[in-house]
């Protein structure tokens, strides 16, 4: 049996452990403008009212890290992303995830930031490695690392095993413990191919037995065309727990995904007593009858 | 890899497959006085309405074997038993799972059953193996077999492979091919010891690891005492699909349930273009219009 590997991140003034034997860490994506479009309106104008809006509600809803993309066509990405980031620091103190696709923006943002942060994201294309890696060894810092390289997305679990083998080699070769690589298996459209939910579960299983890594994971796109879809995304994200994903990227304001996340931490047996979903269930009770 | 293997169960005219690469078979539990007044008093009475009834929603809800009890204290459970499964015979065409604790009535039962019943259920204690066993071999049916013997329920997972794996060199003794054992590992309740979830998803992933079994649950137990119950069922549910449950004795009416089983097949890739999910949605859709 592989251990399992701890991954620690921080704020100025407070940390968080992802351990397969804690409860899920949930990181919020809502302060994103792809596909927000009033969070990119906002951002356009300079107003960040929603940032920090979005900030407090997400952590209340059980969200222990917040990812931070500043992703605005045609922006300073650089400027835009440290304000972003200073706005939801004002308002909270949870360890952030720095996203984003530029990496001068990505220089910037772990300048300014007081603390351990989670880079998000690198991958398997020499491009990222060369540019991420090096920045993420300078901070100290944590990075999601997606499965995929220079020839794409690998269809198979064992294709996908081999590139987080490559990036966790090449991380090491930097001097970037195996424990601050968060591993992302990849969920695809299950619409387009029935298999991709499956492959991004066994790939989750695999890199656990090999690696004892931690694993976060985009989930939503696993149902994109489908009715229902919280339901699916729900179910899902209790199976991905269940194969060893410790710390998901996702809407915590969700009830159905944030109830599977507290029901699959229970099953897990990471809830003594029940403690943490009696809590709540009763959160939920009063906020129904308000 | 340990080849997943197929149950067959049949009645008169249809056939069910048991394999961990089709869709999930729900066992419908309702015909059940055990914790049901309303069954109980109808079977006290001689009447059989509510059983036909419970029979016809069941597999409308998408049961496709259905378990019969008719334990009713005091009551001549062969005859009872017989009767309470000619009244199903005569409404549906599924299979049967005949659930009793009485040799006699189990011997009655598999008298009259035309095809491959489901025997539930035979357990490691003596007694049991000694009283079973021989009337599952001589009637050619499959049995469900539940991880105890008589030193009671084995606290770890390893302990209950052991039993399992007691109970399928026994049944190999009197010719029972393994095949025809359907595993049930045992979900006691969290509310009383934390772990007891965990304990049944590990012992499922470890009797499918070693035999590729078919393995069944009576998975409501596990939110005893605990709110919100539906919940943590359904999450449970995905969960142990995802550990290698393919056969679940549940209650298809609850719709949290029923649609974790339809959403776990989905994201297992047993749901080709999803055209099951986006039936059933479909299903809810008029339902929740009529």
């Amino acid at each position: 049996m592989t251990e399992n590997l701890k991954t620690i991140l921080s704020s100025q003034t407070k940390t968080v452990e992802i351990h397969r034997d804690l409860p899920t860490v949930i990181i919020g994506e809502r302060i994103n403008p792809t596909g927000r479009k009033a969070v990119l309106e906002a951002l356009r104008a300079g107003s960040f009212d929603i940032v920090r809006q979005d900030a407090l509600t997400q952590v209340a809803a059980g969200a222990t890290v917040l990812d931070v993309n500043a992703g605005v066509p045609g922006a300073d990405e650089p400027a835009l992303l440290t304000q972003v980031m200073a706005e939801v620091m004002a308002v909270t103190d949870v360890p952030l995830s720095i996203d984003t696709a530029d990496p001068r923006a990505l220089a910037a943002a772990l300048a300014v930031y007081q603390g351990k942060a989670l880079v998000n994201s690198v991958n398997g294309e020499e491009r990222k490695l060369e540019s991420v890696l090096p920045l993420v060894k300078e901070f100290g810092a944590a990075v999601i690392a997606l499965c995929l390289d220079d020839s794409g997305i690998p269809e198979t679990p064992e294709q996908r095993l081999k590139v987080a083998a490559k990036m966790i080699e090449r991380a090491a070769r930097l001097g970037i413990p195996i424990e601050d690589l968060v591993i992302d298996p990849l969920a695809l459209t299950m619409g387009a191919e029935s298999s991709a939910g499956r492959v991004a579960l066994d790939t989750i299983a695999l890199v656990v037995k090999e690696f004892g890594s931690n694993i976060t994971m985009g989930a939503s796109n696993i149902s994109f065309g489908m009715p229902d879809r919280k339901y699916i995304n729900a179910t899902f994200m209790a199976m991905a727990i269940h194969a060893g994903m410790t710390c998901p990227i996702t809407n915590p304001l969700v009830p159905e995904v944030s109830i599977a996340i507290s029901a699959a931490d229970l099953s897990m047996g990471r809830d003594d007593y029940g403690m943490t979903w009696i809590r709540a269930y009763r959160k939920r009770q009063a906020a129904a009858a308000s």
